[in-house]
């Protein structure tokens, strides 16, 4: 480390990942770091008490190095790459239905005749004249790459060469036919090896499959922390961290290294070549977008709030860093709206919702959190700025889904005392997305917690007492967990958690409403997210977030966005249908909506104001409210 | 310079242009340097004679630096930008007729509404919709380019912005519409900048013209030697020097810079902005076209010779070091084939003659000699393989047409006196192509060498002597030169050019024969060539280069290449028509054709072996022998 330099910059430089929520904005304290050796120079904020201070504890964005230095990073503000290797069940892995298996990416073998002084056509002439014979191809357009290389594939394949045509993302109009585009020249017959990588980019992780076109199936996947979660949490801090000189390009990089980790594990992974891979679609939110793209991101946080496109010609992916084969393109998802990016466009596609008349609520849980509303002749969507109490965030135990979070969580409505599962069934090292919805309701239905989130007095456990936060329940006590500190609850993590539950939920009313019916009309709810496949339905009923409908309406479809990203690497039909569901969705702006901020203050409520609204949620509550007083009296 | 490296290259890389026509293989003897202080080791060859090796004279490619040099660079070893300036008036400048004025570059001025809350479409759809609501534009592809400047320019102009849109070269079939391609977007209003570059890449010359696309006119022109030069003389030098490890690079960089340095002066006349140009069309020989493309040309050289491509894609100008702006596309001419490039493709196109029913020769007279023989209804092709004489190369003193170079001579019958001209009409240097003819011409009417090209017996002037190369006549004495040195042609020299002009009337006849007419049926023959604005007609039908036809059936286009490339930059038809004249040309091989060879020892004679090939010239010869033999005797 350089003497004067940011304590965090340089971990990062150094390839340390540590948290930085607020991307080093002092506001978060999520980098905290013990200087165990060597002086720093701090800002001091709030987040840092009296007793962490003496200990050394410091928040990296706030110091800088004044001398060499030993620093230990708790295990709390580390990012790690633990829960990667956990099984993703999706219930249902193909949503989407009736697409015929016709990859954008296809190759030709072909076997030329060599010239001679009676046949002397170019090298191209050749290939192209053995291309319309052998498969009547002929609108091909041809990239330059191929040209260069052509002469060279043509002699080592003794004639006989493998050629990709990739099909572009744009459907022709009506009379027009597709061009599909050579891309690639190898020598000898390689059709099978035929592969592509489809991408979800999403705010916090990164996640990748490699495909085999062959055979249509998934080859290996792979997982990271999105690099740029060292520069900010959410998508707001990162655009902020744009507008620092070099930052975008420091972001972009993240992103792409992120990327290149996850292609390098699934290609050891499924011992494939890396030049054989032919193809890359890619999902993610309007900004995680713009960025991978090196497009600045900045009006999408400026009213009214314009992404720069709603689709995005391909790229080569090796233009944008990315470690494959100049000839690899790099398609992204069309997206709606600056807050309803590819990602829901992907989700959508991939769960088949434009392909139903069944009435569907489609839902994104996740820091953004986005809804849509519809079948298949009409779609309406809109962004609720859930906050981050979904992902862990604003939480003040609150981590990402990694190794030792707390997951679930039952109480015991007599002893009060609490029942904890972790991820990976360690030691408890904090509380994630679902881990606070279970933990929530259970405090909720033992009575710990009343409907407006706020601890009963005078409970007969320890458990629950006044901490630094305020009114605050012990889930682990320290000798229980991997920080070596109790893990807790507050009454201000219960609170973040209803505002992000009431975000959703009113958004979900208000776009019910405006386009004229109710929640309970929804024959199928679908739930995406990364977060998707551990949510409990039945506790997040009960804390509000989802609607008070009958649990067999409700399919997990896990990673939605991957799940479109691989089927449209698949099929030609679904990438088209990409572009049409991306224009037939009407997009609701909720950020200035009267009727949501009603909505969403009705909803800060556990699980709601309007008793009428959860029907089945509140005779519950009843019941088990007169069973306890019954008990404690 | 560096102790041990080769001079020629040292020279070079110090920006030192010397003439190398082998390449460096030590065989031609033009890179002769005068050492006049410091040491060399030089491999001595048959170049340099005792005399000039006394004298400190060393072939450059030869010698290996072994102290601190001073070298003087004789006049004629140098490669002179002096000829540039020269009018070139071309007799007709619009052959091509019929076309409309219909650039494949537009550009489409839009007022956008600014977005509001009501309106927050992205840019790219805003942008998009007003290009459909003013333009009826909506089949348009995007670049990516676009996209990534695309905030910046619609802010910067205050939502009111310039479109650029380029139509490919390839028509589409009949039912597809054409795409056109959005390649840049500026702020404000910049219809009135609107410019493109159409380019001649010659094996000797780059010539360039900036054009108005507004007004359809030429704004600037200019010319340069090819960088390349420097490492050979013609294409196969050329393509030797490729195979040899970075030769490819350096040659291609040669190109790159000299057309940089062609744009640079253009702008620099027509007080034009780098970043308002739009487009660039260049036309030039397959190998040129390879080269400049960064495409191996190895094949061209080998049987059967096949290009790599017969047309290339578009490719970006600024990847291949052009220095224009990234949005521009460098379109090359289709080709026929390995000897039949894109400059006569472009020579066909710009002269109309694929028009007309009129039964052309075309004939581009040069180093490769390439001839056309058809009409609209189909054309046939040959290259000729004429060796470097027209150019000035292999002869004595031949230098291409640069200042002081002779380009004309009139011999008097009696005094056998010469009386020369010179390019600007300075002190003799040396001859070039035009002049050769002239001069040969001379001395066969003269009667001072026979049809065999020998020089007759026993002459009455002391100018025909014996030279160190056999007989010679001295066309100015070194008192009245620049070099110094007495300027001869050599009996070598006109057996090197009698070689070159057989080959070009042995194709003639041969491709005539073939096709199954006489070379008298010719209603019209098209001279091209940065040598056909100064060629004399007569006296190239006297030595029988071209046919013996009446005068008026003769047009000269001067640069017929840089001709069609101006025209096809204001006619997107005319472009279309280039692919199709690609197509319709039958490419004959003359190499190992026993017709063309047998037509070949028939025509290496003055004007010919078969006196009846050329009726008139014979009559005239034969009158001028019997005045001459009247009055000698």
């Amino acid at each position: 480390m350089e003497q004067g330099e940011n304590l965090l910059q340089a971990a990062i430089a150094a390839g340390v990942r540590i948290y930085a929520s607020c991307g080093g904005a002092g506001t978060c304290g999520t980098c905290k770091v013990v200087v165990e050796k060597g002086e720093v120079e701090t800002t001091r904020t709030d987040k840092v008490s009296d007793e962490e201070f003496a200990r050394g504890v410091r928040q990296a964005c706030q110091s800088r190095v004044l001398s060499d230095l030993t620093v230990y990073i708790p295990v709390e503000s580390r990012l790690e790459k633990a829960v990667l290797s956990r099984e993703q069940k999706q219930v249902s892995e193909i949503l989407a239905t009736g697409w015929r298996f016709t990859p954008p990416l296809s190759k030709y073998y072909v076997e030329l005749p060599p010239p001679s002084m009676a046949d002397n056509a170019s090298d191209l002439s050749r290939l192209l004249r053995g291309l319309k014979q052998s498969y009547h191809l002929s609108n091909l357009s041809i990239d330059f790459e191929v040209v260069r290389k052509l002469a060279r594939a043509l002699r080592d394949g003794k004639w006989k060469v493998t050629v990709t045509a990739l099909v572009t993302a744009v459907k022709p109009r009506a009379g027009d036919r597709r061009r599909p585009r050579m891309i690639n020249v190898e020598p000898g017959d390689t059709r099978d090896k035929y592969y592509s990588l489809a991408f979800d980019i999403g705010t916090t992780t990164i996640c990748g499959q490699l495909l085999d076109l062959n055979r249509g199936r998934v080859l290996a996947e792979s997982m990271a922390y999105n690099g740029q979660a060292v520069y900010g949490e959410d998508v707001i801090t990162r655009i902020a961290y744009c507008q620092r000189p070099g930052g975008l390009k420091k972001l972009q990089q993240a992103a792409v290294s992120t990327i290149n980790d996850v292609i390098e594990e699934m290609l050891t992974q499924a011992r494939v070549d890396r030049e054989h891979i032919g193809h890359m679609i890619v999902a993610g939110n309007t900004t995680m977008t713009q960025i991978l793209l090196g497009l600045d991101p900045k009006y999408i946080r400026l009213t009214p709030y314009t992404p720069v496109a709603n689709f995005f010609p391909p790229v080569g992916a090796s233009s944008l860093g990315i470690k494959v084969g100049a000839h690899v393109y790099l398609f992204t998802f069309p997206a709606v709206a600056s807050y309803v990016g590819g990602d829901i466009v992907s989700g959508i596609v991939g769960s088949g919702v434009h392909q139903r008349k069944t009435l569907t609520f489609f839902m994104d849980i996740g820091t953004n959190g986005e809804i849509v509303v519809g079948n298949s002749d009409w779609m309406a969507t809109a962004s609720c700025s859930a906050g981050p109490a979904f992902e862990g965030g604003g939480i003040k135990h609150g981590i990402v889904a990694t190794e030792g979070a707390i997951e679930d969580c039952r109480i015991d409505p007599s002893s009060l005392e609490p029942d904890i599962g972790t991820i990976g069934g360690t030691r408890p090292k904090g509380i994630c997305g679902s881990g606070l919805i279970s933990i929530v309701a259970g405090l909720l239905e033992a009575g710990i917690i009343g409907q407006n989130g706020k601890f009963n007095p005078n409970l007969p456990t320890k458990r629950v007492r006044e901490g630094s936060d305020g009114a605050e329940y012990v889930l682990a006590w320290a000798s229980e967990t991997q920080t070596g500190k109790d893990i807790v609850i507050t009454e201000v993590d219960i609170d973040n958690l209803m505002r992000a539950k009431a975000a959703m939920y009113a958004g979900c009313q208000t776009l019910s409403v405006g386009v004229g019916i109710g929640c309970c009309d929804f024959e199928q709810v679908i739930i995406a997210g990364a977060f998707g496949s551990h949510i409990d339905i039945e506790k997040s009923i009960t804390i509000g977030l989802l609607p008070d409908l009958p649990l067999e309406r409700f399919v997990f479809i896990g990673n939605g966005s991957l799940l479109g990203a691989r089927l449209t690497s698949f099929s030609t039909d679904l990438l088209d249908d990409a572009r049409l569901v991306a224009q037939m969705m009407t997009n609701f702006e909720l950020s200035e909506n009267v009727d949501f901020m009603n909505n969403y203050v009705a909803a800060l409520f556990l699980p709601h104001t309007h008793a009428g609204e959860f029907p089945n949620v509140s005779k519950r509550l009843a019941r088990r409210k007169k069973a306890l007083s019954g008990k404690g009296q």
